[in-house]
């Protein structure tokens, strides 16, 4: 298949579209340099495996740049168990890529299939809004980082929600991965669809030790890193709904004295938020 | 085409083989920090493009991943304007990347269309074997950096050889670019295509200051980083060939008592080389 010629041979099934997508994980940004090799092997693939569940398509070929300090048997073996674990659990195949020598950089490149791509921008009025998993954990472990196993799991080694991605890729009318946090991600659909919307933190899914901490509501908005689920769907859709699926809200029409894209409401009453989702740049 | 999506979207010619290719360049290894920014962003994409030359194959699009220290807007620019000039050059589109803060690291993965991709295992028997341009030029070039604005050009802005690909693809055999040094390129269309090689070294074109230097037939035969194409062709297919292409040998079977993959004559004279190709890892 390529691996071994300059460039890797793809014959892509016809009728389908390809998504293409890459996201670069930098030690002590994406992850802790002290992580277990293994769980920087994972999170590096399915970061970028959350982009394609969602684009509602299959991931079918990956790329891998990794660029290491040095040649460190050990730590490669871990890294590449984590990676090639989660490639074969998806049967995904890697088809190229380039070792070098620096500071550790890796970047994921994966490119899957699909006979219709879900957009940022298909969210309709009335549409409702849904979440998959729990939001705020990996925010919440960040800063907490004893505090819970589960919300660890969810930071250090996320799963994909390609499970979930293949069951409703049929009717989603707008999807995104919550990788930058709930209210900017939600706010990119909304600013991509033309519409707003209102979410009751009430209905969002939390873990309950994320919910006892008096930042709870900051890192459910604004945490990022959760790769679950974000997406529009038609009321009519309601029932068809999988498991581990929460409607949190509904997507609007804008109207002339609307203040935020994203309207939150606590138990009906409207709660001011001023979060900013990730910051790619300290000097933003 | 899917910019600000979680994916790009991308839907291939009908008929068409994809090739997909990445590269990653690394301060001090693959470029100096202090290279003009608009050199390093011509030749991180340059040395994906010609990538696909080898492959035969049109580039069609890019994504970026890009790891730089701070937000340096002058830099940025610099690097935006050569990677930008280049795509432009050659009808190429950037659908996504990702940008990062970190240590400086620049990946580049590169996705191509062909009808018909070249690879290194078409090779055969006393097929003619030829190269583009000069060879060793890149390598006098960072050992010599004030002795020759030409050699200079060619190891900080090299040019892909698209220009000869598109040439060549309907009938060269087998094809790969000369990055890691011109034996272990050839080495390795020689063992994927399981044949073997002489070449004559008075043949290969080189630059004459190139020449003058002690050190000439390493740069040539090991110097690597040059991008030029080295390919195999029927020898019925040798008038057909473009200008700067050269003829610098023929392919030959293996038989039991060879020594090299690689033969090297010097005016006829067997020359022995002992040469290593590049070294990916300083710890190798």
């Amino acid at each position: 298949m390529g691996i071994g010629d300059d460039a890797a041979i793809l014959q892509p099934s016809p009728g389908t579209q390809l998504t293409v997508s890459t996201d670069t994980l930098v030690a002590d940004v994406h992850f802790k340099s002290n992580d277990p090799a293994e769980a920087i092997g994972h999170k590096a693939l399915a970061v970028n495996l959350s982009d394609m569940a969602a684009m509602g398509a299959t991931p079918k070929w990956v790329l891998l740049n990794l660029t290491i300090p040095s040649y460190d048997k050990k730590w490669l073996n871990g890294f590449i168990k984590g990676f090639a674990t989660l490639l074969a659990k998806y049967n995904v195949q890697l088809i190229g890529g380039d070792t070098t020598q620096g500071p550790l950089n890796i970047a994921v490149t994966v490119v899957g299939e699909t006979l219709h791509a879900i957009r940022r921008d298909g969210a309709q009025v009335n549409d409702l809004i849904v979440v998959t998993g729990e939001i705020g954990s990996a925010a919440f472990a960040l800063s907490n980082p004893r505090r819970s196993k589960v919300c660890n799991t969810q930071l250090k080694t996320p799963e994909p929600r390609l499970d979930i991605a293949a069951q409703v890729s049929g009717y989603a009318t707008a999807m995104i991965d919550v990788s930058d946090g709930l209210l900017a991600d939600l706010g990119h659909i909304c600013e991509a669809s033309e519409v707003i919307a209102v979410i009751e933190l009430s209905q969002v899914p939390i873990n309950p030790i994320v919910q006892k901490h008096h930042d709870w509501i900051q890192y459910v908005l604004a945490g990022g890193d959760d790769y679950q689920l974000c997406f529009t769907i038609n009321m009519d859709d309601e029932e068809n709904l999988p498991v581990d699926c929460h409607i949190i809200g509904q997507i609007l029409a804008p109207h002339e004295n609307q203040t935020e894209q994203v309207m939150v409401l606590h138990h009906h009453q409207p709660i001011v938020t001023n979060f900013k989702g990730y910051q790619h740049f300290k000097d933003e």
